[in-house]
């Protein structure tokens, strides 16, 4: 883990530009056809040059057997630790659906359920209401006012949503009030701490104007909600790491996480690689460090589609000579956790890593991106939340520490 | 090093069975003849065809440089920091001969001395008195009653024995009683902490009857105790890691760890590998997880026996076809530290690790499991705490860590 209040003395200025160039998911597992991974079946020329000129690794985004979910293994390759700094649920879900989650305000993951009539709850689920149901009912709670605070509602998936509230004197110390079984009714909502008083009395004040508007409803007559929390105050990433810091993404989560962070987020139109590149060049200036996230690889693998994913891979790399057109003088790419096709899903597994550095970068014997050729990488396995500082001193930007 | 609290949060229920198969002592160094290790020496045909189709690495025992005992090197292969949580001598080496120590209970280790007829120690070791004569003295020291505790004593090895007391209020917190240099007498039980006091009268009342009954003997007519600990309450095992967790092994020492972590120790009869597995077959509905300890490879090793290491190595790889017949989910085999021939004795040196879970493990190009393909492996080098969680994943038994 990196030490964030030392990198933090150490800036150095550089006429520099860092580029993060993050494939979500990209790490996968081998196909028992020749024993290929997306990332080796894909074709990635631009990539293999940059592998010739650089150096391979593997990436650790939390630790050993641990799969990290979005939010925190942005948080570990952005330099922090997200075991010890634990970002709320509540946060990660309202920012995964585009809502601002600001210091002081407090967010909440939602869950419609269904309720018999003597109020206990049948279904935590809301029989996993459809998106067009769930939606709606959204939008209805959405119009309930309470006094003392500002409320924002977005439908998540399903019987999901996100909630957050602003307001002056507000504390996120609240406990759930899914009781996590059927057969009850949903709990209060309680403080955990004498401050949050007057926010469990607000909140409660709104989950109660909530089920006089689910009346009547078939399966989502009821809500519980759970995982109160609020932006963690991350140490600011420009300031901690000396950089100008911008993220280019489409999608709402990582583009709360990098505010979450202290980065610009930077607004483009489009969606493609090519998309994300035309926008890295616009703010080319006004940037030392960009993050450009890319969501399909990631969706590819949840789906168990190899092929998608390697095809996705490979749209990365067609479009990747505009983004080396501006000339950076270090470039990552690699992933924020493993999907692999064959689990569906997140896992465990180190994240291939590629850092290309012309002037400062070792190089080692391998010729293709790829998982194997990463486990024989000149950088080793690293954790993740050491990238940035070494991204940093590729770049020039940091002082030697010490006399 | 696994953050167990977080780990202890994440399981999931999966039917899958994990075993982790410890060769002691299992990492060497290189013969002048070939440069080849015990183990890359050994024919292995079967722990080849595992490395084909798994991954290789090393594992690192405790840290850099540092050469573990068999008390912390297991401890470290079941995920605790042994140095965080040291386990006390008295209570390694009294499982280590098969004595129970319990929470609450006293073990300490002792020597047998040589005193002049001034009460000063002449000889720390007593002459190293082998141990057909020390063994009879234990015997003889056994038959002592004190007031206030049970008291279970056994030979270890010449000079040594263990000691455990269980009762009531007793306290570890006491000093040595060896002084650590001759010319002056043993020193007498002290309390370290006022708790401890009720503890320190009570061992000295067995200390004072024990130099009664050691009276006249030419060599060991006295004693000294030191490594006064308790059963250090690890987390327990099964708990911790969400596993029904099995130890097979035949020394006490290693049935003793496994029993202070908390796993079920199998009885069986036999003492060789095949035993061993058939053990195994006998108690796998029983278990999600087994630990299978195999000792030769280690006591060959302290020999120097590099000949005879090497057998030991093919004599487990020869069993294992019917461990592999029970069709395990994920499997490792490696050791709890090095044992060099070259050396006789356990060293520092990474220990190769084969990590086979042909559902969820990438591949490396390494095709004969021994320690140079290991430090060229998929896993690179880590560290042994580590190993546990990385065994969990791939049984598919850890949840996602945040959204």
């Amino acid at each position: 883990m990196a030490n964030l209040s030392v990198i933090s003395e150490l800036h150095k200025k550089a006429n520099t530009h860092i580029v993060l160039l993050v494939m979500d998911g990209l790490g996968g597992l081998p196909r028992d056809s020749d024993g290929k991974t997306e990332l080796e079946a894909a074709a990635t020329p631009t990539m293999d040059r940059l592998t010739r000129e650089g150096t391979l690794g593997l990436s650790v985004p939390l630790g050993a057997g641990l799969t990290p979910g979005s939010g925190p293994a942005h948080l570990s390759l952005f330099g922090y630790d997200p075991i010890a700094r634990p970002v709320g649920r509540g946060v990660l879900e309202s920012i995964g659906v585009g809502l601002e989650v600001r210091p002081g305000d407090v967010a909440a993951r939602g869950n419609f359920c269904s309720i018999d009539p003597q109020g206990r709850i049948t279904d935590r689920r809301a029989g996993r209401i459809p998106d067009e149901q769930a939606q709606p009912l959204t939008e209805r709670l959405a119009e309930i006012r309470v006094e003392g605070a500002l409320v924002a509602i977005r439908h998540v998936r399903e019987h999901r949503f996100a909630l957050v509230l602003r307001g002056p004197d507000l504390d996120p110390a609240l406990e759930d009030t899914d009781p996590q079984a059927t057969g009850g009714p949903p709990l209060p909502v309680r403080a955990s701490r004498p401050s949050a008083g007057k926010t469990a009395t607000l909140v409660q004040g709104w989950v109660d104007q909530a089920f006089e508007r689910l009346r009547g409803e078939r399966l989502a007559n009821g809500l519980t909600l759970r995982g109160f929390s609020t932006d963690p105050a991350l140490p600011p990433f420009p300031k901690t790491f000396g950089v100008r810091a911008g993220c280019i993404a489409v999608y709402p989560m990582y583009r709360g996480v990098s505010a979450l962070a202290g980065m610009q987020v930077v607004s483009f139109d489009g969606e493609t690689p090519e998309d994300e590149f035309r926008a890295a060049a616009g703010a080319w200036k006004d940037f030392d460090f960009l993050f450009i996230h890319v969501k399909k690889p990631d969706s590819r693998g949840e789906d168990g589609d190899f092929e998608g994913k390697a095809r996705a891979i490979e749209e990365v790399d067609r479009a990747l000579p505009a983004l080396l057109d501006l000339r950076p003088d270090v470039l990552a790419v690699t992933g924020d956790h493993s999907t692999p096709a064959r689990l569906r899903s997140h896992s465990w597994h180190p994240v291939p890593l590629l850092l290309w550095a012309p002037a400062t970068t070792r190089r080692d014997v391998q010729d293709h991106f790829g998982e194997t050729a990463c486990a024989a990488g000149g950088l080793g396995t690293m954790a993740a939340s050491d990238l940035i500082p070494l991204l940093l001193a590729h770049a020039g930007r940091l002082e030697k520490y010490g006399a």
